[in-house]
């Protein structure tokens, strides 16, 4: 049965080409005012504009009376959701002082989450996953890319696209597999960079073709992590075993991330922070979409974000994601990522609301089926207590979803329960 | 009847002496393992400890099992919370570049909420702040400081004051009201500051008193809005007049103001970005807390924090605020406190929890009465779901709290409506 959502102060609908906005676009919303949005029983929004006029064209339709603003459902288009426990002995540590490196050598570091995923099973990481999936939907996020990474062998990078297959099936947002073996050198192959580079290659990107579970390929192209050559090694097999492209770029040292991103094609370049003139340039000139992560900073207590104004004045596309993951960004918030991108980016209010929904959508490959409130578009919508939508980036550290539709189903994030997150 | 809460997985007491923790005392939070507390019908807690020992003394009591970890309710002792509409444009213009000025010109600043304030019932501030307490709870605030300043004139001033007059006899948190009528000179004085301030200590003084509205009296001292000597005159006259005394000092630039904050006997400096030296060497050899509002910082995207690790180092209490407020910090959530305190000004995790419990109840002047979970301490309680007290400042952007206790009496968050905050 159809239902029409009606009540809504605004709806921000994003409506416009199936494409990321990129420079001055980003700026544009389409806000509708005093509107209703009617959702279709195949779970796409079908119409939307004056409740008179639809309840005419949709006698059946269920009424459904919403209040405050209807926004796209978020998109958090980069996470390294799936992972063990928490690394809280990690961030005393920092807070202390300590490096990174020695953080490493104590048994913490991005090695101690991949010690912990290689040691569990399936089940345990889906269940594990599951109370972070809730807690992103309770903050208004309805669909989740979700990378591999700590397994770095062939078994554990399986099992994490595994436990997010297992999640896919059993209803909650929408997730968007990406392969990311590339994430590390694991330390068996510590000596053997480009050896385990081969593996990657040889052994774990057929398998992940095999098993159909995985719809991106990411590697974490940095100096002193993988080269530009062999971050395109690793890319371009992937796209001979039909995986899209993304890839962790200039994220603190400039190494040409985002100019091989564009080169090859990828639908996003993430984290930036160290792009080059040229680099931005590339950006300008190609489809990729500039992912920032401008939590991961915070939480690092860096001062270094990416050049969110001058990418978006570059003509560049940019989204924001949360980066989510138990080293460098614990946070769950899309709304916070939008506050962070005025506060900390120069962004305009408006420019965040495109970064987490419809250019969101484009970096994971989906800007014709999501991210707008539009006919033919998933109904992926979240609803928040507030009478104007600039109120999402401004009220922060708190969270003013009320209700949220994926696929067309309701979900009440208030009568989830808050589960302990690992 | 009295309630032994059992089943939390640690209990963070903060028990000790009845006064804010100083320098390395901060990291000290006494957890208790696996224990129980007993509230009695008095709405204090009578005991923690083992359940068997607890039940065998209280044979009367209900018994109510939690999940989770335990803490003091934490106490947000530096709030503008009684305002009338958010400033959306504001944050917007300054998401453009426009300088402070020029928003003030265009009719937006502090000034904008001084006329919108002026314009309003003492009923209708009562009803937008409900909102606003109400999302403090929810994020497990049981105690709120709540400062006038938004009048700048008798009437208006105490028409704010009757506002959280008449929200502290309806439940909700327990709210300390500071007088704050020199927050700004308002703009029918700007030809002269001293008269307003005359206004301030001989008309709205007097009528704070009579009415017994107000337990503190603060001040803006900052150069170009109150001097030394204009604080120092507010400030004397306050004691005179039977109030506790804060003030914000040396937020942006130095003015001395930590250090007439300890000479005056204040319970706070707050803010304190550009303390001197001396300023900190004062607070080291006083009884005034440093009240550092981390949100503040990054809301405006200043990188000027205020040096806490100095602070603690140099054996200063410090607490940490939301210091919410429509203009600089719409912020409401004393964990993502916690969170900056780590990430942005370098405490420990144990820090920022002293900061938010303990010594936030000494910048009250509370100190003996709550902030802990200690026999004869008031009942406020917060619980959240996780196994760690650690994981507070960890998951960021995400409410962990699941339960509040308000002088015993327990309120679920996930059952209160999320309200529009104006």
């Amino acid at each position: 049965m159809s239902t029409i959502l009606t009540g809504a102060k605004q709806i921000v609908t994003c409506r416009g080409p199936n494409r990321a906005r990129r420079g001055a676009e980003m700026a544009e919303l389409d806000v509708v005012d005093d509107g209703s949005v009617v959702i279709g029983d195949t779970g796409r929004v079908e119409a939307i504009g004056e409740y008179s006029e639809l309840r005419a064209r949709h006698p059946a339709a269920a009424v459904h009376e919403v209040s405050g603003v209807l926004l796209p459902g978020f998109i958090d288009c980069h996470t390294h959701a799936v992972f063990g426990s928490a690394r809280l002995a990690d961030h005393e540590r920092r807070a202390r002082g300590i490096s990174y490196k020695e953080i490493a050598a104590a048994g913490g570091g991005i090695l101690a989450s991949v010690g912990d995923v290689r040691r569990r099973s399936v089940s345990e990481l889906a269940d594990l996953t599951r109370a972070r999936l809730s807690a992103l939907v309770a903050n208004g996020t309805t669909t989740v890319e979700v990378k591999s990474g700590y397994g770095l062998e062939l078994e554990a990078e399986l099992a994490q696209l595994e436990a997010i297959k297992v999640l896919s099936e059993n209803g909650g947002p929408d997730l968007v597999p990406t392969f990311l073996g590339a994430h590390e050198v694991p330390p068996e192959a510590r000596h053997d960079p480009d050896g385990y580079v081969s593996l990657v290659v040889e052994q774990m990107l057929p398998a992940v073709e095999r098993q159909g579970v995985a719809r991106f390929c990411d590697v974490f192209c940095e100096p002193g992590v993988f080269t530009i050559e062999q971050s395109r090694t690793v890319l371009e097999a992937a796209r001979r075993h039909g995986l899209g492209l993304k890839l962790h770029a200039d994220e603190i040292d400039y190494s040409g991330g985002a100019e091989l991103a564009t080169a090859l094609g990828a639908v996003s370049a993430d984290h930036l922070a160290a792009v080059s003139e040229a680099g931005i340039s590339a950006l300008a000139g190609s489809s990729t979409v500039a992912v920032l992560l401008p939590g991961t900073m915070l939480f690092l207590g860096s001062r270094d974000q990416a050049p969110a104004r001058r990418l978006v004045d570059a003509g560049v596309a940019i989204a924001l994601a949360t980066d989510f993951n138990p080293g460098s960004s614990p946070g769950l918030s899309l709304p916070l990522m939008a506050t962070l991108g005025v506060s900390q980016m120069g962004l305009i209010p408006a420019e965040t609301i495109v970064a987490i929904t419809v250019n969101a959508a484009a970096a994971v490959g989906e800007a014709s089926t999501r991210g707008q409130i539009a006919p033919g578009f998933r109904a992926d919508l979240t609803l928040i207590a507030a009478r104007d939508w600039r109120e999402l980036p401004y009220w922060y550290g708190v969270n003013l979803v009320t209700e949220v539709w994926i696929g067309g189903v309701a979900c009440h994030p208030r009568e989830w329960p808050v589960n302990c997150l690992g």
